[in-house]
């Protein structure tokens, strides 16, 4: 349970992506009721996809209409830099939307007081409070998917920051000259492991293939396009036994290791949960990245971390959301 | 002042170093009477330091007879691995002492209740509460020396990690296959900006310019001999107009940098207070380092943080020790 509330009390969640939206009642043991989701064209720009996120509410409200009076509120989780006090997605990169009153919006339209946060952080405050970081006062939640976001346990509290930014995790640098990344800086752990760093390596070992005339179970994959290499199709070629894909893997999961071991020394963590679609290559990135943790992490905070998948999955941040609507966080 | 208990109430505050021990009385105000200062020999083993350290705390206590009762008990800060709750130095590499029960003999000695915690950490804890860090919520302390240690405050309270270990940014990775450290990792900030790094760095400048049969100022310092090179000597030949030393400082620097904006974009902090010795550099060391944060951290917390110099400097660890046992941290 989050709150010492009513235990009859719910909430919406809703996970507002920039590819996909998805939405549910969320109780206070985090589970789900009434799950809906569909695609996000970003083309239609911000208020067709709110009218779009307001009628997947209703129509989950209007699947329980015995339990709308229990419905106490919205939370929202935004792709961006969110101002929690006026419920703005301030900048969302992926949506090209700037200082937008998405919480009014979805208020005005169903009637229910709203929260928002990151929705990076609210997916590590589900783990934190339901999944793999249970029982954790001191806990990391890293999000590996088209750019690589943290959310933080300090303390027994979600800890955001005092200019609520706090969690930056993908952009800590890991190689003082490595490749530029889309912050304007260089060597970022989000260069060096996100989709588009692991898409370019397996695009580059597909170049590198062709001109030796070798087969690989990614080329196949790719039929033979190295333009179609994503992290997806590079897990399934390492899973499939290609050793240039398991490289490419292992080469980003050392570059993850540097940034938790340098994680570890600073905050002393129980607990990182790692999450999003690229942690979907499991063991090919987590080994090399523990492997790194054990070089490079103090003794004390080597010896406490435990790394695990996030066991959530992709309703964290809906479940996250809920959460933030019924206690106090 | 750091209590609401009365205003008359004082601690003994100790700083025990692997050189050099220092110890004062200090009241809620952070105000310190009575400071006494000896080397320290490490040959002589933890028996005899501790004898003369016990002396040294007599002797200030037979200073101000009219105040021993007020004096509540005696905070330690001690240079290395401390369990908080014996009171014992576990592990202090400079001092080559294990698992020691410093606490246990200070209070046998003096009859009085003690505390403990690590030196960096308390000189973090002394520049929060009247020091360069007041008023903050969110700090970093760095000390630069013979060693790189950190202390944190996050959410306005002193942080030290579910292991006691929090605050290792000399550990922190700042070049993935740079020099290898004392920790037994490579490419740590410590490995880049301590003192021994400098001096180093002096000492290849001196041979360098040997071979090229050139004078310099760090030269004339270190009466041509390259082994005397020293990370002060460094910092007065670049105020002495010597390139060479400036760019070995600004090299330091710049890892410096990378490490604070890694650290900016994981914790947000309003300020970072750099002291200890190498500190001395000042601005040859910290211009490149905010250089580098311009670079590397995010608009919010680049925006937010302020990169100062220590306020109490040599004083700050007994400052810091004596507020330990005066207020709840």
């Amino acid at each position: 349970m989050v709150t010492n509330a009513p235990p009859d009390r719910l909430a919406l969640g809703l996970d507002l992506g920039a590819s996909h939206m998805a939405a549910a009642l969320v109780d206070g043991a985090g589970t789900l009721q009434g799950w809906r989701q569909r695609p996000v064209d970003r083309a239609l720009g911000p208020q067709a996809i709110l009218g779009q996120a307001t009628e997947l509410l209703r129509n989950i409200l209007a699947g329980f209409p015995e339990r709308a009076r229990s419905v106490v509120g919205v939370g929202l989780g935004l792709p961006g830099l969110v101002d929690r006090a006026r419920n703005c997605l301030l900048f969302a990169p992926n949506l090209a939307w700037r200082d937008f009153p998405v919480g009014e919006w979805i208020a005005a339209a169903l009637g229910l007081p709203v929260r928002s946060d990151n929705d990076v952080r609210l997916a590590t405050l589900a783990e934190w409070l339901f999944g793999a970081g249970r029982g954790c006062s001191d806990l990391l939640g890293v999000w590996i998917g088209t750019g690589v976001g943290g959310g933080m346990v300090i303390g027994g509290r979600l800890f955001r920051g005092p200019g609520d930014s706090a969690g930056e995790i993908g952009h800590l640098t890991v190689a003082e000259d490595g490749p530029p990344c889309s912050c304007g800086s260089r060597g970022c752990l989000e260069a060096a492991v996100a989709g588009p760093a692991l898409a370019a390596g397996g695009r580059a070992l597909l170049l590198q293939a062709a001109t030796g005339g070798f087969a690989s179970p990614l080329g196949d994959l790719c039929g033979g396009d190295p333009g179609r290499a994503t992290a997806r199709l590079l897990a399934i070629a390492a899973a499939r036994g290609d050793r240039g894909a398991r490289e490419v893997l292992a080469r980003a999961g050392r570059y993850l290791g540097i940034a938790l071991a340098g994680y570890c020394n600073i905050c002393n963590p129980e607990r990182i949960v790692i999450g999003g679609g690229v942690a979907g290559a499991g063991e090919y990135l987590l080994e090399p990245a523990r492997r790194e943790i054990a070089l490079r992490a103090m003794p004390v905070p080597r010896q406490m971390v435990r790394i695990v998948p996030s066991q959530l999955g992709g309703s964290a941040v809906v479940v996250g959301a809920g959460a933030l609507v019924l206690g106090e966080y």
